[in-house]
């Protein structure tokens, strides 16, 4: 310590010992609690979960942000023990794990908890395939990790939450890495006071600025949770230290990142109740407010067909902050048409889906795309929540079809299906593997929590030769 | 993005559009300065807080927080391509930052800028010397590099200070991180866009809380700033994108981590104002009120000689902080030995010296050094600063012996000299370094800006053989 300032943070620490000890306690859950602990329900809802996830980090992981952080990151890898997923690269699982998180958010595809707007799959999911990749763990081992991991960053990020988000963390980043500890943690078979430990030094990390959004900062948060939160469990591990109480001490995680907080949510109903129940798996990789406009312009294209050149006008009816949101008409990139209700209108439309090709650069460009998104006008109505849409199109013929959607696919209330999740998972594969292994991939990742080993889901999600010779991948 | 407040999130990023834009001013300065604009009283401040760096490097290098670093980490290693400070082991760059940044802050013994409490030195010097160590820099580029890095870091924890620090960030380790991508940016010579991004990547990483302190988490957080920062020049460098209004944006460092601000000390007087002139070195390796205490007993050991025995009592008047932060006097342990004020007493008086060798087990439990610690009691006087104290020494023979300092050593208006630094260094590094080197590696680190390689002083700075095939090392 340097200066009286260093001494009294030392003395305010002392200060917060009014506070549970909810580190702890969330520490003893995390060590203790057994798979049988784990529901049957919470167990499926992990499998969809990880199937979403590893749907979005095969469909990411051609982007620019990899290949750049790969290129530059590659030079400092350790031995190369672990794959990548979606990649021919191998790094030394940190690294990994930092270019999964990267890969599976980077589209905006990947899951989310509507109570607390973390995308919980990624920071934790990233860790654990990197650490699968490189070591023996069982499926079962795996998926009890997984669920844990996601209540570890559930819970802080519910403690913090809405103050938290509101004033500018990105709470995938900072709650991320608390699960990405106590996933790693929990495989390591970490004791009580090493996972205190782990959850003090994600604590200690936790980072992410809303001001990244639109950059690759964005997919890089949950990318360094992964990394960070598994570096802390192996840092425990070894008998780093940490603050005992790096949740909730005076000096700790909620005091300094939110202004109001309620540590009781830390450990409330734990071992009962699942955050996993309250997952949320997106149709379309785009802003959500768009997914009913963009729901009811395919039902159209289905039931009616609506060649290009047909349609006269398009006009929307939407909630009026899909207007303050999306509203972007006159884009060239594929990043602006997820800001785009226009742009979602018109694939849905024209193409009559909107997956990840319907989101580039080219298909933003797409002639017969660009000429229906001249012709949609777009009105806000109050009486619409943003899980509605009416849309209405005028055909060159005089007729006049009309499509409302009241409740949008995808939200809490109406989930995709398990059929819906692998469409989902499929479409984004084809884009990272050969078309042969995306069923392998799926169904292996399906059957998780019954393989021997969890790296058969990474050796059939990298490139060929990755199936042929199982062997010799990643161990 | 998946929900509303995610988007109303790049929304607020545009809102901020009225702060100055000072993450780009400052990346212009960083990229654009040149060497002949340091001046050369800052260019002598720069070898003296280089020398103070190192010197504490070599000291901490042996300490256990840093044996467990490596052991945890080294299997994570990239290609040991880099030497460690005060070590054997070899590490990839990134993780060498790591390392050096724990060595050089966990005795609590490094540089402070008394403004803002950062210790500037850790985070941007364990950055560069890792860099150093694996790439040709000459000593002028790396001294260059270490005084913008310094800047960088000193003028973004300027524009949150106080609040940001009182609400319980580890300054060192969230300004750090800028100081870091700073300096490395400098080396790699970013443009402007780059230095922009690699601004940027700092920010949302920026992390560390005061909770960690009094566990190696908090020299962990000047490491994690060295090595995020340098990852963060080498991301930007590849085109790996950020906000471009990191520091200043409405959901950017200052704005989230701090609830008051003044943007405008991020620029002010840039490039005629240099933080370094306000950097302070310490004299003892514990909390800085015990100085004026332990600098009055060491006068009273060499002006009488004060052997053990023969103390009755010593009584202490010292500001009644000193009582408040430092009242520890029943201590088995090294560590609180930094936070008892009469136990820099004894060692004042029976050693006649306060070095790191006096703040070991071993010392806290030497019988001599124990005795006369219990004959000390200590009052608090409110007409007393802290950097004052009185200091009355009572003989067996009843003669009493007294000692008032007015202003601390090591203090601003007091400063250590360039020979007391040199000492503080020796003391330090034989602790790592064979007694024949010390002299080389202080040497070489003096002469740094005139060096054609910064290794050179890398290489002193290892344990031997280091200097004897110097064409082995580090490259």
């Amino acid at each position: 310590m340097s200066d009286r300032n260093h001494e009294s943070g030392v003395r305010s620490s002392g200060g917060g010992a009014a506070s549970p000890p909810v580190t702890r306690l969330l520490a003893e859950y995390l060590v203790r609690s057994r798979w049988e602990d784990i529901p049957a329900d919470v167990r499926h809802e992990a499998a969809r979960a990880l199937v979403n996830y590893l749907g979005c980090a095969l469909g990411g992981s051609q982007d620019a942000a990899v290949d750049t952080a790969i290129r530059a990151l590659s030079p400092f890898s350790g031995p190369a023990v672990a794959a990548v997923l979606g990649r021919s690269e191998r790094l030394d699982p940190l690294h990994a794990a930092l270019m999964n998180g990267i890969s599976s958010h980077v589209e905006d595809f990947d899951d989310t908890t509507p109570q607390n707007y973390i995308h919980p799959s990624s920071p934790v999911a990233s860790a654990l395939f990197a650490y699968a990749a490189a070591n023996h763990v069982s499926g079962r081992d795996f998926v009890a990790a997984f669920v844990l991991g996601v209540e570890a960053e559930s819970r802080v990020g519910n403690a913090v939450f809405p103050a938290h988000y509101d004033v500018g963390w990105h709470i995938t980043g900072t709650a991320g890495i608390f699960g990405a500890a106590a996933a790693i943690g929990r495989l390591r078979r970490l004791d009580v006071q090493q996972m205190v430990w782990a959850l003090g030094l994600a604590a200690t990390q936790a980072s992410g600025l809303r001001e990244m959004f639109g950059s690759m900062g964005k997919a890089f948060h949950p990318g360094r949770a992964a990394q960070n939160g598994y570096a802390s469990a192996v840092l425990a591990e070894s008998g780093f230290t940490a603050g005992e109480r790096g949740i909730e001490g005076a000096r700790g995680f909620a005091a300094v990142q939110a202004a109001t907080y309620d540590l009781a949510r830390v450990t409330a109903a734990m071992g009962t109740d699942f955050n996993l129940r309250r997952n949320t798996y997106k149709p379309f990789p785009c802003g959500i407010v768009n997914h009913p406009t963009i729901e009811a312009c395919i039902a159209l294209h289905d039931a009616h067909g609506t060649p290009p050149d047909s349609i006269r006008a398009v006009r929307l009816s939407v909630a009026p902050l899909v207007l303050d949101l999306c509203n972007q008409q006159n884009i060239t990139r594929g990043l602006q048409g997820k800001f785009s209700v226009y742009h979602g209108a018109a694939v849905g439309l024209v193409r009559g889906t909107a997956g990840v090709q319907e989101y580039t650069d080219a298909a933003v460009n797409d002639p017969a795309v660009r000429q229906v998104r001249e012709r949609v006008t777009a009105a806000g109505d109050a009486s619409l929540t943003e899980d509605q849409a009416r849309v209405e199109v005028e055909l060159s013929d005089g007729r006049v079809l009309r499509h409302s959607v009241e409740q949008s696919l995808g939200n809490i209330h109406r989930p995709l299906s398990d059929e819906q999740l692998s469409a989902k998972f499929r479409a984004q594969a084809v884009l990272a593997l050969p078309a042969a292994q995306v069923d392998t991939a799926l169904d292996r990742c399906w059957r998780l929590a019954d393989l021997d080993d969890a790296a058969l889901v990474v050796e059939a999600s990298v490139p060929a030769p990755a199936v042929a010779s199982s062997g010799g991948v990643s161990r």
